[in-house]
């Protein structure tokens, strides 16, 4: 531990907190009071005692040991960004991983009692009452569980407040009557008198509304509580008088603006109610004082989830049109990139990714990112999250690989693609590995399954190239993509767990297999797979995969003796058809060069 | 309903007992008190009720209807067997099933409270406590549920006795003595003061033991209570007083020689002792009266189900040795059939079915059939579990397809194999549905697979290829298989389920995707395949399949324009292998035959 370190000593702080206090440890999660995937600056709490920068990863202090519990895809970078700090690095989604709830009891196994501290804003219901509490007290470890709003508060000295940006509306093709409607039918068959959601995007999606509370997540931060009589939505102090938003939200049918700090209030005057809260995005705090009310609390699911995750028609088109976009943009910055080292131009991965982003900016309906562009050239792109700097960034040259992962955000639809490109010659261990991930992408893109298959089912075929050489990746295959939404979202996954979730018709699904060569490269090939339906026989209902996602792969150093024949038939259907779809949009000399490149193998 | 009809006039001499007991429902499982999967005779209520011979299949029975429920396996079967009865078929393994407590719950919605009975002796605990019970209290259905030891009895008046035959050991390459140690070891960790082993096959593996109680497995009915100081084995009223028997094992070191239906009493004289017991095999009888009881009752999974899977090297060499002389039997067999095809002999699929036990007969060590044989020629093949008729079997014709699956018990392995060979021309359907499930079949055996991979995240392998075309098969690819030992055990396999439980190094799992077309024909093509080490590096531990079985694929009708190169060299390598180890104990000519079936395609 070095005490010049800033993290080292604003942990020496914090132990000087907890000493005071008297608590044993401190758990910091990477969270938001709503279950946020991606927090506002002022939730980034772990980065501002640890300096690691990962989108997932928590922290337990004691006296005697600080840990970042955090996965596969951030080893190296939280190695890196850890050093000097005296924060150790606890690996998950391992085999033998010892997560956060079990470390504790080991850690205090021979303590009588303990106190442990969470900010309880800022850490799901769910991991204190089922994970920490229930692991513990199955130990037989006496303890009690501090729920600290805003813990870091007095360390943190210039702390973001909680942003709150414009609120516009937005049109999915259904009116946000009719998603109450709906929502009010549930209410109804599981006989529930209101339903409090917390989820951002969750209320996003039920009000048709977005904002740009969150980097790169269209959201605005605010509970909504549904009752039979009432809708009310908890938002921003500065939001409930500005006169836009007022104008707009304020008289729409049936629905309150009340105050975000009101939330507390409003439900513990509601008299003895039963109340459905999500039991996945509900935080510790609210969910603790609530079930210290008279209102009968309901942990669960909540229903919205998966409704929005089975996009309607028109969604479906907008999602259609936002790749079609999307994919000219990026075919313009693969030709911009092809020339750019033809001629030697000095390129850094800051400037590619800041060209990128030009060209998606001039698009109709663009928004923003969806996400912070991955732009990683050679031994970079073998960190699956890798963030590039935006000084002194690394030079591209014309040799090896350079993967680039970005996705935009429009107003009608939300995108997300990866391109590894050879920028010269590579080595034979990359056209190999280039090969078998191609392999498993297009694997999985092809298959066809059985209504009720769920994801877990079918993660396989996109490793399964890999696997047989005995290679493999460390994140999942596919995640959910929203409709101009987040460009994470459940309730569905394609990967190694056992999520039962079917994938539906309707869903958009990532299909994105890699492989990571620390010190070498890496490389991922993804594209946005829309689950359609594939027919009906006498073997049952038949479901499928369509790309979404219009951009070309490139052929250039391609294993095509380690390919199938439906594998190169594929592959040349699909780059055909997205030439043949975005030639005409293109500037002459893109669609030329794609021409070239798009020729059959 | 035809009240000639043996089996309707059964169900209502069934429901005359019903008025007169005041029993609203009555239900009757397809199991014994020992939850095995094959019942002996005095079990196969079910049969004797309805006529439905099938391996799965439970009845429900009330005043106003009388119901089974199978599953896709049996549809076919169990629509021809049960017409005539009255009794209806209810699909489980299908979406939307409605299994029998939900059914309950619908048919009795309006009922003040009901009374069911059950047969406490053939049920299993869990069914009654969990789904049954469990899902009548959620659906607020007020019920009881009697337990009547052998309910059936007075209507079954010449219903078998227990089966009783001569016990012999086994060896497995470890003592009883160590296998007992074991878990007791097991015990001091979970900190129990005894363990009640029910499952037969279980009892089988610890003690080392083996008779012929059920018909193709070679159990004991008995249990088994192990304690801390004693082991006490409750076998039948004979077997305690049979001489060969006592010597045997009346002097095993620490082990003694208990009467069956002494066990209940043994147990409640035990006073408080905290006893495990295993909620996937012990009957509903014994643990209700044993909840009565003084005992602490703590029902969980047993261990000796995982450790029985995982095959140690003495019986993964006998599970060889046993292949090795099962597939000169198969080779011998389709050696036979081929040039029986070419004479024109009458040859019946009961003739063969004969023939092939005839040669696994003349084969050192073979004790017995593992299972009865499917000898099942053009449509028949379409019924999974045809059951080949022993008198005017239907007669094998030079064309079409044959389907045989059969396995042989041996005293050191048991084995499982199906083929499915052309005997004639076959149709372009057969042809390509025939790749087409042996691709599968390939896919999954050529599997590699980080460690940890369970057998749901592979099926799809097996499937894709089907599932390409839009086929399918409403079975598991892939169960357990026992040393000597059932030819179906847990806790893995390989179908579309979640289990968790990894695929193990040691574990000998089958590999049987399949076809079933009704009217024309079926096919599987299945292996033992043993899951061996693959190595380690970078990218973690790997392990793979090795296959047991040896008997060479039929590629006379494949579509090698359908199959992959890797997966040509797959099946070239296979059948070169099999050739290469059976020819030297083959008879010259059918050697001769062999290596002309076996060039390479």
């Amino acid at each position: 531990m070095d005490m010049d370190n800033v993290y080292a000593s604003r942990i020496e702080e914090l132990r000087s907190l907890m000493r005071r206090n008297g608590w044993d440890a401190v758990i910091i999660t990477g969270s938001d009071p709503h279950g946020s995937e991606y927090p506002a600056e002022r939730w980034k709490q772990v980065r501002w005692l640890t300096g690691f920068t990962g989108e997932a990863g928590d922290v337990v202090v004691t006296q005697d040991h600080a840990g970042l519990w955090t996965d596969t895809r951030y080893f190296i970078q939280a190695n890196t960004q850890l050093s000097g700090t005296g924060v150790e690095l606890h690996k998950t989604r391992i085999p033998g991983q010892v997560l956060i709830p079990e470390w504790l009891c080991l850690h205090f196994s021979e303590a009588d009692s303990i106190v442990i501290a969470v900010d309880g804003l800022a850490v799901g219901a769910s991991f204190v009452t089922d994970e920490l509490s229930g692991t513990l007290n199955d130990a037989k470890i006496e303890h009690c569980v501090q729920s600290i709003p805003d813990l870091l508060e007095e360390l943190w000295t210039d702390r973001p407040g909680i942003p709150q940006t414009p609120i516009f509306a937005t049109d999915p093709g259904e009116t946000r009557e009719d998603r109450i409607a709906w929502l009010r039918e549930w209410m109804e068959e599981h006989s529930f008198d209101a339903v409090l959601l917390s989820a951002l995007d969750e209320i996003a999606w039920i009000l048709n509304v977005r904002a740009s509370d969150i980097d790169y997540n269209p959201l605005v931060i605010s509970y909504l509580l549904v009752s039979r009589g009432d809708v009310r939505w908890f938002v921003l102090k500065g939001e409930v008088e500005d006169p836009d938003t007022l104008r707009t939200f304020g008289q729409m049918r049936g629905i309150r603006l009340e105050r975000y700090n009101d939330l507390e209030r409003v439900l513990n005057d509601s008299g003895h109610i039963r109340l459905s809260v999500d039991s996945a995005s509900v935080n510790y705090e609210l969910y603790d004082k609530l079930s210290h009310s008279s209102l009968e609390l309901i942990p669960g699911t909540s229903p919205v989830g998966l409704r929005k995750a089975v996009k309607n028609p028109y969604e479906i088109e907008g999602m259609k049109r936002a790749h079609l976009l999307d994919g000219l943009a990026m075919e313009k910055f693969l030709y911009w990139l092809d020339k750019s080292m033809e001629a030697d131009r000095v390129v850094s991965e800051w400037d590619a990714a800041v060209r990128l982003g030009r060209y998606r900016a001039e698009t109709d309906g663009y928004v923003g990112d969806s996400f912070e562009t991955i732009s990683a050239y050679g031994r970079n792109a073998a960190l699956p999250h890798y963030v590039t700097p935006n000084s002194d960034a690394p030079l591209l040259h014309p040799e090896g690989l350079y993967l680039c992962d970005s996705g935009g955000q429009y107003e009608f639809g939300t995108t997300d693609i990866t391109r590894t490109v050879p920028l010269g010659p590579c080595s034979e261990l990359e056209a190999e590995d280039y090969t078998l991930v191609l392999k498993g992408h297009i694997d999985l893109a092809m298959a066809i399954f059985p209504a009720g298959t769920a994801g877990c089912q079918i993660d396989a075929l996109a490793r399964e190239p890999l696997w047989r050489r005995l290679r493999n990746f460390g994140h999942g295959t596919g995640h959910g993509v929203g409709y101009f939404l987040g460009v994470h979202e459940g309730p569905q996954d394609i990967r190694q767990n056992f999520n039962r979730q079917p994938l539906l018709p309707g869903m958009v699904t990532s299909d994105e297999p890699g492989i990571y060569r620390e010190g070498l490269f890496g490389i991922r090939h993804e594209n946005l797979l829309l689950c359609t339906e594939a027919g009906d026989n006498g073997f049952g209902h038949w479901l499928q995969f369509e790309p979404l996602t219009l951009c070309h792969f490139d052929t250039s150093i391609l294993r095509t003796d380690l390919m199938t024949a439906e594998e190169i038939t594929w592959l040349n259907e699909y780059n055909a058809m997205v030439r043949d779809t975005l030639s005409p949009l293109l500037p002459e000399e893109v669609a030329a060069w794609l021409k070239s490149r798009t020729a059959p193998i």
